[in-house]
Formats: structure tokens, C-alpha cells, sequence
């Protein structure tokens, strides 16, 4: 029985619940989801990619579960079938609870006047200029009045509701903020947002190399950040301190929101905004072409790319016309594009063949310890081929020194890893790609650390901030030498050490 | 309309998302959930508290589904009508991938042999000793065989479903690695996780009162944590070096796994467990009569309280005779009982007044600044009477010194903070009663900031961990004087930055 065989046994007629779990509100099915699907059928193909092959035959329906959970906020206003402003209505009224103000003095606090803050809300939204997710630290104030308050987890339920949109961080801002000031009434409220949008990976290649190791900790270090700010009531009120007792709540949370940097345009918030969209999207083929990138002959035109996802704009219950989603699929397609297959090899398009003799020992990153050499920290972002999300993180490659051969400098291992990761990818076979190119012109012995932090384990229904996944890979004299294995943990450790914890 | 008229009606015939939402799996009804809405009726009967009383009203079926959310793990089992180890393997059977290992040499790599690691996944379980919550960072290392890998999120997965059950350290780490290693069929799964059990109020009190101040880094200060490990496989060959580069990997992340400190026994972790259960309740009731504590008349007896309790238990389809369980009800009513509701006042209870006077200006922890002085970080634990569960973290007390009356001391602020922290709350409340009871004897102005981290934000539907909550009230002169206000949160801001981000 072939490979491909005994996955397909595995998996016949057998209950999945990716599939069919983690649905919300709604049935699994419906025409919507088919219409997504289908979608991401033809984009699978407009990337080169046998969209039937194990690893990618339950991707259309994963993505378009992905969409459809990061879009909810939508979906609750669609299914409801009840005005917008009820639904946030609907959420805060079973949760409101009397509570006195001060009994004597002047003075606020309980039910009236003392401040309220909710900090630290993780939120993970949809960029509308390129749906891609971005990610937010939400905080939230209010200062109660009517001798009422509002149960606390409803300030993160109702700001999650606007999050699971597709957003741009000033407007969530202000919708959240205006939504809870219309349900709860309070004398005031205000929201504030730090918002990371990841970026390109050509755009990643460029930026500083010696990122911080810890991926689950600096995983928002290369990210554009904002911070943004909306207010109401007494917040807007210049003479009153509540909005400078605000900000100083979120500094003692550590969330340094920083309001010099609020305000971050659109343009450079989201990167892939400043891309002129073409009239036509024969352009975008024809610059592709220029830019001499090498796609597997395309069995879908880009123009039927850039349709398939409007039209999955359109099942999510968006208006494709809408101003700030016009250039949206072309924006997209244009990043999906940077994961297109290729069917070259790094390994035989000579590349590293040529990279290796002309390293200079004078590289600050390289740690010589019985030969061995390490590289770390060389930055990647990857497309997850189950979800079509990013996963990103730090590769660390560890290679025995050889005379003869010489050493492969820095900037040659960074494109590889380059190479390798921009594609549709799974973090296992990517560590051992890098392995296998490294090992094949450098034979003795090759050791690839890989950490990452993955999208779709935050931004769908796992929800689980603050992970990160690492893998190993190890070829030659590293599989056999366990003290060779342990200076170079030792070397990525000493990093980590500099680094901080 | 007088007040809790007013509340009902908003309340009246709406929608109630809190009470039809977050519903896993099941409808929103059905015996069990009665049984448990009544027993935790009789709980707070038991504590003295009006189970009518607005704020408590819904409180049953709050509880009841945070207990049903905290153990679907049982609920997935007892739903499907299948065997255990079945539906572990429905999660991971749909999300087995082909991976090729190595294409050449010697090594491993990808769906062969390639250590793959999820780290830092955030889980809530409930200690089966006393019900309460237990925080947990877990971390998965496997090692695929038979070139074939698991989707990563599959790992978080089937950790969740035997955290969401009455759990223990030990057996919650064996349980996932057995479970992993009979589904996925690996070289060999490895399972390490960090635990933390909240402490007694009692407990808490004695504690070091010196607690860095930032409640959602620290809430984990001051908790019993354990670390505990399983493993099978290669991973338990004493000759390989995989369970070394795990432990390596995990330190990598800053997860500082600390082997020495695996196999906290039982005792030491849930400290509850070591109280002696009586035979009969009544030897609990005259115990708790000696103590001295002071109930409102009890409604109900301890008997029944620890009967609601074995019903709720008998609920989520656990058996209350397991020897795990069998004190379990009564160390979570005696848990509860400290929370229960007493009809004195600390300010008419001459405490405060007495305490005054007995200043020693020597005690370090006092700011004099514009004759403002603040006593920091004072720890406190109380009960969230919306879920029953904990809330906790470090209050802050800035007042006006007053020459004629001198300050009141530390260990008194403390004692008063206990006092309101040790009942039934909501967290705007009791900033609100310490801000009135240190007003009531230092009259010319305080300001109270609170900062907690709410278990009811994690542990339920909700899961937003790492958010903290901060409450200010400000009496008397605070109110007026803005430069008061900002000199005592500047106070509060060094202390931050002495303890470091």
C-alpha cells in the first residue's frame, strides 16, 4: 500500500471533527461555505498546487471555517436577523447589577463615577485591506453611573464581537467604544488598542536579523504596531483626570501604550495598502512576469484568483464594493502569490554552491566551538498549507566546520530559509528541507532548530495565545554525537541568556 | 421604581446571552442542570447569602455551567456514547498528514523521528480534591514515526479534553501522553506541565506581603505550583538524548521547568487536602462555632451544604464514592465557608479605631509624600459572586495623613482588606467598602486602586488569559485635588518599577 493509500484509510469514513466541530451558531454546511470553498479551490490552483493532494484536500473547507470563525462578529449581526445595536444590546443587558454609589463624602466609586478598567483582552481581527489577521491587546474603561455596573467579561465579549470582522484597528476602536457607551450608558467610556500586523516576507527578510530567539515572546517584534484610542463621555472631557488614570492603569499592566504612535496611516499600518491596485489584472500578471518570478504554469489566471476571493469577501456578508475592500482581493492574491510553488531546487539551481567560500570569519553571528557552526535567529514567515495562515518564527542551524568545503555565510542561509518558507508549508517538513539543503553541500552533519509561532493556533477556535511550536532536525554527525547536539542547544541557550528572559 | 425594581426590568423578558450562550454541545436545559442550579441554591443558603438577591439571582446557572464548561472533558465521553480512547482518536484521526523523513543519510527529520514540541499551552482544570480551579502551562513533545505528523492544534486538543475533567497533576500529564501515545503512535509523546493552585484567604494573609504588584505577570505569585512530567517510548530510554533536548527546548521559551520540584505530593499541593474530614458534619459546624467564626443564622446545615455539593459532583458524571472524591464536598464547602456572609461591620466593630494610634513611622513601606500615604500591594483573595470563583490580586491604599489622628498600620489595612475580601464580591464593591471604611476613621480623603485577575475570565468560556481588572475609588479630598490623585498612582508606579517590567 502506497503512502498516499494508508493516510486515505486513515481517514475514510471516519467522523472529522475539524470539520465538523468548532462550528458556530451554524449547520457545517449551507452554500456560503460550498461558495468559499470553491474559492479556495481555485486559489490553491492559481498557487501551482494540486489542490487534491493529502495536506491540502480538507484545506478549502478549513479556510473557509477560518474566515467564517474570524468573521463571527458578522455572522451573530447575519443570523440574528436584529439590528446591530441590539445584538450589543442583547449581550450586556443579562449582565447588568446594581451597586451603590459612596454612601457619604464626595467622592466615586462602586456603581457611580470610579473608574473601571478591563486590561490585557487578547483579540486576534481581519485587516480589511488585505485579510490578513492582525492581532490586539484591548483595554477597556468605563466609569459606571446609575449606581450600576456591568459584568466584567462582557467588556471583553462585546469588543470580541467588533474583532471578528474584517476591521482597521481605528474604526474597531471606535465601534467597540460607541457600542458599549450605547448599551451600558455609563458616564463615560474608553477603549484602547495595540494592534501588530504582520508583514511581508520579502518585506521580513530585509528588517534586522538579530531579532530576540524567544518566538513566543518577541513573536509581535517585526510586526507593525499601532495604538490607537477612542473615547466618550467623560474621557473626552479635558479638565477630568479619567483619561490620564486610564493610561495609568494600562502602564502599570506594562502595556506602555505608547499615544505618540497613535494614528499610524492606513498606508503604513497595513503594508500592503500602498500597492498601486492595477485597472486590470492583467498588469499583475504581467509585473509578475517582469519581476521574473517562476511560477508552475498557473492553471487559473490571476484575474479568476482575485474574482474567487471577492467572492469569498462576499459569503462572509461584506459588501465587496465597499471602499475599503476594493483593492482587498487583489492585495491578497498578491500575498497568497509570494507561497506560489515552485518546482525548482535551491540545491540544484546551484545557488548554495555557489554561496559557500565566500564566508568571512569576521561574522559576528557565527560561534566556532569544535567546529561547529551556528547561525541563529535567521527570521522566516511561512503559509500554513492547512490553514492558509502564517506561521513565523526563528531558524537556528547548527553545521559541522569543514576545511575543504568552507563555510556557507549568513545572508546565503537566510535566503534559503527564505526560499524554503515561502510556500505552502508545514513547520515539520520545512525543518528538514533546510536540513537537506545545508547536508547536501555541506555533508558531515547538520542540526535545525526551528521555533514558531502559528496564526491558526490563535486565530481560530484553539485560541491559544502565547504558544509556540519548535522543531528539530538533525542529519550526519549530529545524530550520532549527543555532546555535538549539546553545544549547539548550548549556543541557541547562550543567545536566549543575552537576549533576557 | 426603586433600584432593584429598576434592574429587574432591564432585565425583564431579554434575551439572556450569558445564560444561552456558550453552551458546549449540549442543550441549555436538562436534569443535571437543575440539580446543580438547586444545590448551589442550598450553597448559598449556606452562606447566609439571599439566593434571590439581585446579583445572586442567576448565580446557580452561572455555576452550573461554569462546572459543566470546566468538565466537558467527562461531558465529550458520556455524550457520545463511546469509548474513552475512541474519541481521542476521533480528534487526531482527521489530522494525520504524510510527511517524508529524511531522503538521505543519517538523521531524523520531519514525519521521522524529528522531535516536534507545542509549548505554552494555557489550560484550566479543577483540582479533584476541592473543586477549585487549577491554572496550568502544558508542553507536548513527540517524536513522529511511519512518515506521518498530527496537526499541531490536535496536541492543545486532546490536552483540553483531560484538563476539562476533576483532575490531579500527575494523572491530568500521564492521562494526555497515554491518550497521545495510543492515537497518534509515535516513537514516543512527552508531556511536561506546570501547575498552579490557588491558596487559602488564610493562607494568603500570612504570605509575604511584599508581592510584586503587577497581578496579570504575578497572579501566579504567592499560588502552590507544581511541575509534573510523563513520557513513553524513546522518550523514556535512559540512553537517548530526545527527553534532554525537550527540557532544553522548554527552557528556550522561558518555561524554566523545574524537574526538581516535580512530585509536590498531593498534600502539599492542594493544601485543602490536608484537613482532617470528619465523620460527621456536625464535628465540622461545632469546629467552625469554636473558631469563634460568626455566621448570619445558617438556613441550611453543613450536612446539606456538603450533599449539594456530592450532587453537583454526581452531575457532571463523576462518581462522588471514588476515593479522589470522597472529601471533596467537604473541603469545598469549607472553602466556601470562608466567604460566608457576616452581618458586622469592621467600622462598628471598633477595629479600625482601635488600630490607629499604633503607627511606627519606622515601617518601611509608607510614602510620605504631601502628607499622603500609601500602603501598597496588600494581597487580598475573594470569592466573584456572580461565578464563585476566586478573584485576587493587590489592593492599594493612599490617604491623607492626618496629625491628630496618626496613620493606621499595615497589618490593619491588611486585616480590613481580608475583612471586606472574604465574602461574596464583585470587585467594584469591595474598592468601593475599603475606600468607605478607611474613610470613615481617616476622614479628609482616601483612594483605593485594586487590581485582580478574575478566574471566572479564564476558566469559563471565556478563556481571555493574562487580562487583569483595575477598579479606583476616591473619597474626600482625592476627589478634588488632581495632583493628590496623580502623587499616589506615581507611588504606585515606582513600586512597579522597582519590582521590573
Amino acid at each position: 500500500m502506497s503512502r498516499e493509500e494508508e493516510m486515505g484509510a486513515l481517514e475514510e469514513g471516519r467522523f472529522d471533527p475539524e470539520v465538523s466541530d468548532n462550528t458556530v451558531g451554524e449547520g457545517a454546511g449551507g452554500p456560503a461555505m460550498g461558495t468559499m470553498e470553491n474559492a479556495v479551490r481555485v486559489l490553491l490552483m492559481g498557487l501551482g498546487e494540486d489542490s487534491e493532494r493529502e495536506g491540502l484536500r480538507k484545506t478549502p473547507i478549513r479556510v473557509a471555517k477560518a474566515f467564517r470563525e474570524g468573521t463571527r462578529g458578522n455572522n451573530e449581526f447575519v443570523d440574528a436577523f436584529v439590528g446591530y445595536r441590539q445584538k450589543v444590546e442583547d449581550i450586556v443587558q443579562g449582565a447588568f447589577f446594581p451597586e451603590a454609589g459612596l454612601n457619604n463624602g464626595i467622592g466615586h466609586a462602586g456603581g457611580d463615577g470610579g473608574l473601571v478598567v478591563v486590561r490585557d483582552i487578547n483579540l486576534f481581527s481581519y485587516c480589511e485591506s488585505c485579510l490578513l489577521p492582525f492581532s490586539i491587546k484591548c483595554h477597556v474603561g468605563y466609569i459606571p453611573s446609575g449606581q450600576r455596573v456591568v459584568g466584567l467579561s462582557k467588556l471583553s465579549r462585546v469588543a470580541d464581537v467588533y474583532a471578528k470582522r474584517l476591521q482597521e484597528p481605528q474604526r474597531l476602536a471606535d465601534e467597540i467604544c460607541q457600542a458599549l457607551q450605547n448599551s451600558i450608558r455609563p458616564a463615560g467610556v474608553s477603549v484602547a488598542l495595540q494592534c501588530w500586523h504582520i508583514q511581508f516576507p520579502k518585506v521580513l527578510k530585509c528588517i534586522n536579523l538579530n531579532l530576540p530567539r524567544h518566538p513566543s515572546r518577541s513573536s509581535m517584534q517585526g510586526w507593525v504596531h499601532t495604538s490607537v484610542c477612542s473615547s466618550t463621555g467623560v474621557f473626552e472631557q479635558k479638565k477630568s483626570s479619567f483619561s490620564d488614570d486610564f493610561h495609568t492603569l494600562l502602564q502599570f499592566s506594562g502595556a506602555n501604550f505608547d499615544l505618540s504612535n497613535t494614528g499610524c496611516s492606513i498606508h503604513s499600518w497595513c503594508l500592503l495598502r500602498s500597492l498601486d491596485v492595477p485597472e486590470s489584472n492583467d498588469d499583475m500578471m504581467r509585473n509578475n512576469l517582469l519581476n521574473g518570478r517562476i511560477f508552475s504554469k498557473p492553471v487559473v489566471s490571476h484575474t479568476s484568483m482575485v474574482a474567487a476571493v471577492a467572492s469569498i469577501i462576499l459569503s462572509l456578508g461584506e459588501d465587496p464594493s465597499r471602499k475599503e475592500l476594493v483593492g482587498t482581493p487583489y492585495r491578497y492574491v498578491h500575498w497568497l502569490m509570494n507561497f506560489s510553488r515552485s518546482n525548482i531546487d535551491i540545491r540544484q539551481n546551484g545557488f548554495l554552491l555557489n554561496a559557500i567560500n565566500s564566508h568571512k570569519s569576521s561574522n559576528g553571528y557565527i560561534h566556532r566551538e569544535n567546529e561547529i557552526n551556528s547561525e541563529l535567529n535567521l527570521p522566516f514567515c511561512a503559509q500554513c498549507e492547512h490553514h492558509l495562515l502564517p506561521f513565523h518564527g526563528v531558524v537556528h542551524i547548527g553545521y559541522f566546520h569543514d576545511e575543504e568545503k568552507k563555510d556557507i555565510d549568513r545572508s546565503s542561509l537566510q535566503t534559503m530559509v527564505h526560499f524554503y518558507g515561502c510556500k505552502l508549508q508545514v513547520q515539520e517538513r520545512l525543518t528538514r528541507q533546510i536540513a537537506e539543503a545545508v547536508y547536501s553541500v555541506l555533508g558531515r552533519g547538520v542540526m535545525v532548530v526551528l521555533e514558531a509561532n502559528h496564526i491558526c493556533m490563535v486565530s481560530r477556535g484553539i485560541e491559544k495565545v502565547g504558544s509556540s511550536t519548535a522543531t528539530i532536525a538533525v542529519m550526519g554527525q549530529f545524530s550520532t554525537d549527543i555532546t555535538a547536539k549539546a553545544l549547539f542547544l548550548e549556543a541557541i541557550s547562550k543567545v536566549t541568556a543575552a537576549v533576557g528572559p
